[in-house]
C-alpha cells in the first residue's frame, strides 16, 4: 500500500470546514481514501480525520504543513499532519505482570503494530530475557529506598535517550508524576484492569469479586495527572460468574487487557484519536 | 413438562451434603433433572440447587418440607423448597419510563415469564392505559406535597393487598425506605441503568457521556438499604462511541435494561439465585 | 433539532469527490454536521454520506437536487437526497410470531423510530388487536387453498394502497417472489433468526441446537431474490449452552432479533446504509 | 490448592444416579467441591461432573476406579476419573500462522494452562526458534512430493514418541486422516477461524468479507472424520464493519481464535467437557 498523509483537525464548528480541507487536498493532487467527520452539537465542536494518498501530491512532504497553515488559521484549528510510513518510536513501561508487555512486543514483531519499539523500562528485572529475545534494549530501573522521584527521573531519561514518541504503560503499576505526564501530553497510554470508572485504583479484580459483578473489563486511556481519570480510548468486558475466583478474574481479564491495549495503541499510531476535553473521538 | 420441586440450599461446607440431599430426593422417588453445586473456598460456604421431578415422589407436596427438615438441620442449612408450577405473584413499580414495565408485562403475557403479575403501581398516571390493555390493576400513587413517607405507605398497601411475592422495580425512580426493603427481603429486584458500581445514583447516561465511556450497561440487583449497592444478579453492556448523544445512550441502554431485568426476574422465579453476603450465586 | 439534508453517494473513486460535494454544500450555505467517507480499495469504489443543516441553505428543498445534479454527473454518482423530517412510510409484514412486530410498533410509538407505520399485513389473524391498540390498519391476508401468488398480490396491493416506502419483514415466514422484491429494491428489510450464513432457511434454532453451537444470533438484511442471501445490515449474537432447549434458544434469540431488526430499520431511515454489491456500507 | 479427583459421568437417565455417585464419594471420605449435573430431556441422557478433595479419601488413587466400577455398572455409565495434579501431555500441531501456537506455549509457561507441552510438530520450519525459546522439542515434518500419508505417519510417530494425551491443532492447516482422528478420540482440539457452521473449509475470512458479515468468529471443536463438523466446545465473535479489509478481519479474528482455543484446551484439561453425539456438555 502506498504512503498516505493523515490530517487530524479540531476547531469550533462553522460552515465550510470540510470543503476547505478537502479542497486543499484536492487542489494539491491528493486523493482522499478515508474521511470521517464529527460535530459535537453541545459545544459546537468540529472534528475531522482525512487520510489521502501522497502519490500525486504536488508538494514535498515537508511543504504540506506550511501550505495548509493558512487554512488551519482561518478556522482556528488545532491540527496535526503525519505520514503513514513514519513509524512512531514507542517505549513500553512494565512492572511484574508480563502479559501486556509481551503482547505489545509480539504485535510489533509480527508487523501488526506499525511502530518502532525502542526501549522497555521496568522497575523489576523480570523481563530482561523477554526483551532480549525481541531485540529491544531493557532498562531495569528499580525504586531504591522508596525514592520514587529519582526512579522516575531515570525512567524519563531512558525514554528520552531512546527518542520515544509514545509511552505505553503495559501494566506499569507506578503512578506517574504530573511532570512526566506533561512531558508526553496525550502520548502516554495506560491499560487499567477494570471497566472505568468502576474500580479506580488498586486491586480492581479483588474488588470486582467482592462486589459480585457479572462482567469484568479493561480500559485503555490517555494518562493525565488524575489517577485513572484520563480520556478513555477503548474498553471491553468479559462475562464471569460466581465460580470464578479472583485469580480466575485476573486471567480472564488479562485477555481483555491485551486486546484493549493493543487496539488503543494501534488507533493512536494510525492517528485515529482526537482528545476532546476528557473524552476521545475515535475515527 | 411435568411439575418439579426445587431445593435451594446454602450452609457451611462439610463432606456429605450433596449425598445427603440427593439421597433424600432419591429415597422418596424423586428424579433429579438439574443439579448445580458450588463451594466458595474462601469462606467454606456450600451452595446447591436441586430440581427434581415430582411424578413418583412418595410424599405430598406439603409433606416434603417436613421430611427434609432433619437433613437441613444436620447441616445447618438455610434452604427453600418451591414447586415449578406455583407462580410467584409479582408487583411491578414504575415511574415515567415505560420500556421496562412494558417489557415485563409482555413477557408475562406471552408466557415467557412464568408468574402472575397482580398489580402495577406508579407515582405517575402515564401507564394506566397500558396496564388496562394487559388486564392488570393499576395504582397511581403520586407523591403529594413532597410527602414520600405517605406515598410509600400507600405503595406498600397496594403490594400487600395484591399478595405480592416479588417486587420488580421497572425503572422506579424513588428510593425505597429500609422498612420497605425489609418487608420483601431478597424479593425486590431493581434495574439500574449503568454498569454498577460505575455511575451509582442519578443520571448515569449523562455521566457516562461526560466520562466518555465506550460501553454503557445495565445492572439488575436485589434492593438493599444502601442505594445501588445490593447483590448483583445480572449485567450486560452495549458498545457506544463519540457519535452517540446522551439521548442515544439512553435508547441503546434501554435495550440492555429490558433484557437484563427480564433475565434477573426469570432466574428469580426459577429459583436459580442464592444471595450470599453482597453477592449472588446464579445457578 | 433542526432539519437536515442527507446526501448518500457512491461512484468510482477519483480525486476531488469529497471536495466537490462539500464545496457544493458550503457554496449554498449548508453546514456539514456529519460526514463519513469510505473507499473500497479492491474495486476503487467511493462511498460518502453527508448530513448538513438546512437553516441557511440558499435553495429551496426541491431545488437542491437539480443544483446537485451536475456535480453528480461529473463523477458518475449514484446518489440520493433526503430530508431528516420527511418520514418514510413503513409497512410491516408478520406471520405468527409477534415479538418483532410488537417491538417495531412500540419503537415507532415512542418516537425512537422516526417513521410513519401505515399498515400491518399478516397471513394470520392473530395481531389484529395489537395493531388496533397502536392505531394501525391491519390487513389479514391468508393463503387460501395454497394459492401463494394471489395472496402475495393482495399483500402488494395493501402495501401500495398505504403508500409504503419501506417494507419491514418482522418474522414474516413467506418467501417473497422476485417481482415483489423488485418492486421495493433495497427497501425490504428482513430479520433472519440466525447468524447468517449459518442456518439459512427454516428452523435455524432447532438446527443450532442440533449443531451444538455456543452462540445464537440474528441477521437483518435487505431482501433479494435469493433466500437469506441479501446484503447484511446488522448482526448480533447471544451466548447459549447445553442447558438451553430449542425453546430457550428461541426466547434468547428473540431478544437479539428485536434489537438487530430495530437497528437496521433505524439506520435505513437515517439514510446511513449504502448497498454495495452484496454488501452494505453502514455509516 | 489440594489435589482433587474428577469424575465425569454420562448414562441413560434414571432416578438415584446423583445420590449413588455422591454417596460413593462421601462414603470414602471425599468432600465434593464442585458438582454440575445436566439431563437432556429429549434423549433422557444424564451427565455429571463431580470434583472432590482427595485429602481424607480412604482409598489410594489407584483403588478409586475399582471401587467405583460397581456403581458405574449399575447405571451403565460411560465415565472417567482423573486427578487434578496429573498433567495431560500435550502435543501442538501448527502450520505457518504462529499466533495460536505462541499463545498456547505462553499460557503453558505462565502456568495458566496446567499441562505438559511435550512436543511441537509443524509442516513448516518457521517455529523452531520459538519452540527452542520455550524449551519444547520441535519436529519439522514437511510434506515431500505431495506425499501426505507419509508426512502424517511421521507426525503420528512424533506424537506417540512424546507420549501425547491431547493434540492441539493450533491453526494446523492439514486435514487429518480418519485413522489419526481415531487414534486420539475426543482428544484432538482444533481451532477453526470462523463461527461454525458458517464458512466451513478454506479461507473463511475472505469469504466473510465477501458475504459482508458484521461479526467474525472462531470455533474450537473436537476433530472428527468430517471436516469442521466435530462437537463444538467454544465460540466467540468480534464486531467488524465495512472499513475492515480481509487482512483486518484476519488480525481481529486472530485475537478471538487465541482466546477461544485457550478456553477449550483449559476446559478439556480440567475435565469439564463431555461429548454427547455431535454436541458437548461443558460444565
Amino acid at each position: 500500500m502506498t504512503a498516505t498523509g493523515i490530517l487530524l483537525v479540531s476547531c469550533p464548528d462553522q460552515p465550510g470546514i470540510v470543503a476547505a480541507v478537502a479542497s486543499f487536498v484536492a487542489a494539491h493532487g491528493g486523493n482522499v481514501i478515508d474521511l470521517q467527520q464529527h460535530t459535537d452539537h453541545t459545544d459546537s465542536a468540529f472534528f475531522q480525520r482525512v487520510e489521502f494518498e501522497l502519490d500525486h501530491v504536488d508538494l514535498g512532504r515537508e511543504e504540506i504543513a506550511d501550505a495548509f497553515a493558512p487554512v488551519a488559521d482561518r478556522y482556528a484549528m488545532q491540527w496535526s499532519l503525519r505520514f503513514s510510513d513514519e513509524r512512531l518510536r514507542v517505549g513500553v513501561l512494565a512492572s511484574k505482570e508480563p502479559h501486556c508487555l509481551q503482547d505489545t512486543l509480539n504485535r510489533w514483531r509480527t508487523g501488526e503494530l506499525p511502530v518502532d519499539v525502542t526501549v522497555v523500562v521496568s522497575n523489576h528485572p523480570d523481563h530482561a530475557e523477554l526483551a532480549r529475545w525481541f531485540g529491544v534494549p531493557y532498562h531495569h530501573v528499580p525504586i531504591v529506598d522508596g525514592d520514587r522521584a529519582t526512579q522516575e527521573e531515570r525512567v524519563r531519561e531512558a525514554l528520552i535517550d531512546h527518542g520515544v514518541d509514545l509511552v505505553v504503560l503495559a501494566r506499569y503499576m507506578q503512578v506517574l508524576s504530573p511532570e512526566l505526564c506533561a512531558a508526553w501530553p496525550e502520548r502516554i497510554i495506560n491499560i487499567h484492569h477494570s471497566f472505568l470508572p468502576a474500580f479506580i485504583g488498586a486491586a480492581p479484580y479483588r474488588r470486582a469479586k467482592e462486589r459480585g459483578v457479572k462482567l469484568v473489563g479493561a480500559t485503555a486511556h490517555y494518562v493525565t495527572e488524575e489517577l485513572d481519570d484520563g480520556p478513555i480510548i477503548e474498553q471491553d468486558v468479559v462475562r464471569v460468574d460466581h465460580r470464578h475466583s479472583v485469580d480466575d478474574l485476573t486471567l480472564l481479564g488479562a485477555d481483555v487487557e491485551r486486546v484493549v491495549l493493543s487496539r488503543a495503541v494501534l488507533w493512536h499510531c494510525q492517528d485515529r484519536i482526537i482528545r476532546y476535553g476528557n473524552q476521545t473521538v475515535v475515527f
